[in-house]
């Protein structure tokens, strides 16, 4: 057994989306996203979990601090999804549906470019309570 | 001391919003409401808790039936705000801010009208985990 | 205002019921009860929310200590209810439909004769997480 | 790394039941199964989280359209056992003692028979909030 | 039936303390107070709800500015409780044993010196999940 | 695929710490852990969550009997950490700074060596609800 640590953070927005499928008829986006496709948006208070693998630092017994992490997160997700339309604010979901799954491919990506690569990367997004996804398996 | 008993039922909805008022300049709504302003929307997990008082019908030993209650909230409630845009989808905010507040008073009013006036009632509105009002106090 | 203070301690307990009236027909019981009327019983984690009112004690702190009043409802409450047939194996239930609303006015007579008159009680009992009730009002 | 994405559905149910091996004595059952044993039942509110693991679909962006996981859920696994007692109205328990690790597995094999083979398939059950298990590892 | 609003704001600090009455002997400190009289301290995620009450502004259907009731809670709280030993690091708690009780009454009183007296305040403070105290009454 | 199930039981712990490395100057340890290095210490409510991993005794029905783990954990985390000050009333951590990363590899030693070695072992730990921890991974 290795002496690698799992450590996760917890972070959380809100914000207005949609399904759509912009190359489907009106009659289909409705037949598959049902009351998801609602033109005028709905919204979600989004929780984040963040995970990263990697080895406690012996001189600090940390992984990582988790106050940085936290940083890296606002800067990434929090300011570009935060209190935002992902149909129409947030360029990542022009072209791509903002399902819970996307969201979190995306956020993966986001985060995974600014983190370490020694370190494994992980996220889980609750869209609701009932409902949430997880990157990558 | 009387034998009355509170009875709850909680209940959610997804839904869009912005914080606006239509008096002000762009820099006022802006001003005072900040990222809820955003002309995209953003948007929430609602929790609704409905109070409702009365005495236990000594044949069922119920207040009243939590399920009949759960009914007339979905039909007054969730019918109208789940996955919908608050201020473009809902007649009751083409003129009224939906903060919290005003969101709860509604919902007040919305039931109020459809149970028996032999029972009180109070609602309390989570907007996040951490942001939730009540009506009346 | 006065100086008083409300302390709550949270407990809990597994019981099976079913809710019946043993003077209805088999029909109207399960007309009004439903699925809650199954013969072979169903159940619930039940959480119980006691709370206290008093001034603290100017030695102490305290308004009463919160593992003497963790005692007490182990005694009276969760000795009684906790992995127990409420129907069969509860005398106050013999007679009496156990219901939410029955169940907490039993818990606050319970606790009311072993508590001093001084501090103000009132329950709060949790069938589910959706589903609770307050007694007294 | 492949592009797999796992999604998660919370449901729950409320059942009786009673831990017992009939090739016991009493006095072994209850010294095994302590209050778990009690002849006249107890009960829970049982929560469900059924993990499915799978690329999303290019089209759509979905895993599996989770309100059809959730209608899956219900017919296999809550008509079945919400309001029942397992012991007594569930075939699956008759000769199998329902401990959350053997509930666990039966949910896991209703299930598994009516999903696609290409997705993979884990269930949480939640029988308190303190006790939990998982199948498969 | 007034206009009246509550509102709610849930904030969290991390403090040591432990629980002392200097004018008792180590031996009834320890009789009364048992573990939570540790010489070395312990701990505790404290969650804090604050419940202000008034009528929402018909401009901007705020009761007050949730942003400001939580900076003002910062200021007045987090900023003096949070990462701190209580018995040593913060001066209310020199004289006054830090039971919940007392930490209440002490953070209604910071915060009520700086809330317009038109606003009711109340206080409720977690010291865990299962012990928590409300004031006033 | 195996028949293994990963059961799961959720304790909890009050405690005090301090993050400090000794051989550090005050300003180096002041500018890594911040406010988590104070002096007089801070403290957390830990939810420690252990998950063992093993086959169901076909005559139980268990892979363990949770009261077992509970009472394992009782004795050697509980006993030694609640109500404590890590570092002054943990041998453990008088050389080790109680970071959760330690804690939790800490935890996991105490358990792995009163646990069968058929069984798998993970503690996941919470020092608050946002920051946690899981080892091994």
């Amino acid at each position: 057994m290795n002496s690698k640590v799992a450590v996760y953070r917890k972070e959380h927005f809100n914000a207005a989306h949609r399904l759509h499928n912009p190359i489907w008829s009106e009659e289909k986006n409705n037949e598959i996203f049902g009351k998801c496709n609602n033109r005028n948006f709905h919204g979600h208070n989004y929780e984040l979990v963040v995970k990263l693998v990697g080895e406690p630092d012996p001189e600090t017994g940390y992984v990582i601090d988790l106050k940085l992490l936290s940083d890296i997160v606002q800067e990434e997700v929090i300011d570009r999804f935060d209190h935002k339309n992902l149909n129409l604010d947030v360029p990542q979901f022009r072209q791509l549906n903002p399902t819970a799954e996307n969201i979190a491919i995306t956020i993966y990506n986001l985060l995974r470019a600014r983190l370490d690569p020694i370190h494994d990367l992980q996220v889980r997004l609750y869209e609701t309570e009932r409902n949430f996804v997880e990157y990558p398996v």
